[in-house]
């Protein structure tokens, strides 16, 4: 992309998450742009579903696509597989990991947010996160592993202890996962072991706060309970972590012996909004503007998980939730081509679509704005939702129909112990 | 399952491939007896099509299937999950990694093979093979990954480096796995880069031999060659590889600077075929007797890929095929219970089903004892085969679903990129 005189404007976008993805369709259709898409993964990942690969109901292929293919048909649209270290605002261009240099002419920012441990990044290694791919994977690893030890083990302490499960963090990841778990292991797998009751297993959700799905109402986050301990979870409030280790976790002054922790708690912004060196707030979000542009920049817009944009019906920071993506993502594009046409900017307003988190099969909560919906028809809800926004045909057929299936047999399909070494040891 | 006097018989499987499930399965209504596989994987793998995973058209769990849920309604069959590494032949007992032991009274040894690199192991990391699904999927990543990097690149002489690839083997796997790597180059990644054109991609398949798929007839040996040569596969027959490095493969005089190779020559049988201390092949399989058992032994028996059975007919050790393990397993499994029975052991026959392999999509060579078929027809034949075998009703449905979707599409399901590594770099 080397500049020119009267060349269509570079428009570049990193992250092809729900923003980044957003914004590129939004001005695929553009003559007079020209857009170039970076990711450091070469696929978009359909996040909400992937406590489902972590619990070996979906494939990684059913929630995930290739970027390059989702935008295949806008012509006007390139996809480069790289990680961005370096953003040089007076010259505007980034820099990539392998030193390749794109300029721009406008930016959108959208690279989202991973696991924050707090300050003790030394857990991860024992609690893996539900982020990406691969995280799904090896806590399903670790899952499934843990069943085929406590198989092998004769000792009913060291198989209480191998089939002991902790899920940190009560928000709609750890309660999904937690919910997946209990169904895992009450349903799925109990008639597949002989020496071991896999039903006995025990799931312990783990939430620092008063109450879990706290940005949900008190009802729903009681309701959510209920469901949750129907299916057998053990759920924890009002309980924080205080270490980590290859034993357990210690939670306040418990200690709770158990292999398989899994880490949905706090998030913490990906570093490049960092690098733009304009004002953060206090987690590290670049701050925007109504317009969502990045302080102090003209030509530089940041959306979804990075951003910290100031709700003006709230005064609060809007929350890290896909909606909130894709509605900033089409509005970033348009603010561009809005600026392209000389025509004025206009703020961000955004259209509330509510909140919802399944507790498990045929158990939601859903909140739109007053509506408070729980059960089995805030799940159909949910799955419609999900479904539909699933991206591709060929992903939300093959979600729908492994869905029946596990549905109509209580079998999981994706149940592979793989490991992350692939050379033969012999 | 410790010994006592008139418990039911105790036999022991150690391998969940083929010939393993099969002989679980021959015995799985008898009461009297009891059943332990081992395996050190959770899944059976559907081998025949890895070479669809490692070309992102399947998702490893469309093939693989936990042993355990294949397993699950034979109520005298047990399932552990451990890398068997010693056996005792006086004492008949095997001792697992975890140290576990594990008595038997009669044994089958099912533990196949896996690549050769003709005694240079250090190939192995330029050149993965293809007998796992950890190694489909490593394959996958370099040839997706390989795309992605030509994208990013300007000078012509790199991308004419990147996307070559070279695969090591003439055999059903190495000509699979070529056409396939066409195809993907071809047709379904034609569209989706903007920079470099993906069809320029060179594929060179490399055989030692005179000729490609030497174990099939030479008509059809010949229309293989035309049908991927149609494919745009370069073949090289006569061309042994002396080197592989990161650079690429030197073969005799010449050298193919490529960044993929890819390695399906040669097989070694598993090590655990030497732990018996019975007479083996110069290969290093089992020799076995009329009856399955390895020489000098009365209550093991080996089969499949691990054995080196004596064909009555031919005079020749029988190939390393699925028909052979699969009636050897049932065939086992049947004179362990003929001495149960005191009834005189039948000497395993085989009954030839043929072999096939795939050319590309709508091509195949096909060959049952006299019987030569190509073309469109041998195809069919080839995917009614292997749809019909894959074991269970939800791969069937789902690996004919994914068919069906990229035989209308021409796309791929499965195009992931998964790194080996799942902690945050951050």
């Amino acid at each position: 992309m080397e500049s020119q005189k009267n060349s269509p404007q570079k428009i570049l976008i990193v992250g092809g998450g729900f923003g980044g993805l957003a914004a590129a369709k939004a001005l695929a259709h553009r003559k007079d742009v020209q857009v170039l898409l970076i990711d450091r993964r070469n696929h978009h990942l359909f996040q909400p579903l992937l406590y489902q690969v972590a619990t070996a109901g979906l494939s990684p292929a059913d929630i995930a696509m290739p970027i390059r293919a989702v935008l295949s048909n806008y012509k006007n649209v390139e996809v480069i597989m790289a990680e961005v270290l370096e953003i040089n605002r007076e010259k505007n261009f980034v820099r990539t990991a392998d030193n390749l240099q794109f300029f721009f002419d406008h930016l959108i920012l959208a690279t989202g947010s991973s696991h924050s441990y707090f300050g003790h990044p030394e857990w991860q290694m024992h609690a893996p996160g539900l982020k990406t791919i691969e995280q799904a994977t090896e806590i399903r690893r670790r899952v499934l592993s843990a069943f085929e030890e406590a198989e092998k083990k004769t000792n009913p302490e060291e198989i209480r202890r191998a089939l002991t499960f902790v899920v940190v963090g009560g928000g709609p990841t750890g309660v999904e996962l937690a919910g997946s778990l209990a169904e895992l292991s009450r349903v799925t797998l109990s008639r597949d072991f002989r020496r071991i009751d896999p039903t006995r297993a025990r799931i312990i959700l783990i939430e620092a706060g008063a109450r879990i799905l706290s940005m949900f109402d008190e009802s729903l986050s009681r309701r959510a309970t209920r469901d949750l301990e129907n299916l057998g979870v053990q759920v924890w409030t009002s309980s924080r972590v205080a270490e980590v280790s290859a034993e357990g976790v210690k939670v306040g002054q418990d200690f709770i012996a158990a292999p398989s922790v899994f880490w949905a708690a706090g998030v913490t912004p990906s570093p490049l909004g960092r690098l733009l060196q304009t004002p953060l707030d206090a987690s590290g979000r670049v701050r925007v503007d109504e317009n969502l542009r990045a302080l102090q920049t003209e030509n530089i817009f940041v959306i979804g998980d990075l951003a910290h944009f100031v709700d003006q019906k709230t005064g609060t920071a809007l929350p890290g939730l896909a909606p909130v993506a894709l509605q900033q993502g089409r509005h970033a594009a348009r603010q561009i081509l809005r600026r392209l046409d000389r025509t004025e900017l206009k703020p961000f307003v955004y259209l509330d679509k509510g909140m919802m988190a399944t507790v498990g099969r045929k158990k939601a909560v859903l909140q739109v704005k007053s509506w408070r919906q729980s059960g089995f028809l805030a799940w159909l809800a949910w799955l419609v939702v999900h479904i539909f926004f699933l991206i591709g045909f060929k992903n939300r057929v093959a979600v729908l129909l492994q869905w029946a299936w596990s549905y109509l047999t209580y079998k999981r399909g994706a149940r592979l112990i793989v490991s992350r070494e692939w050379m033969n040891s012999q």
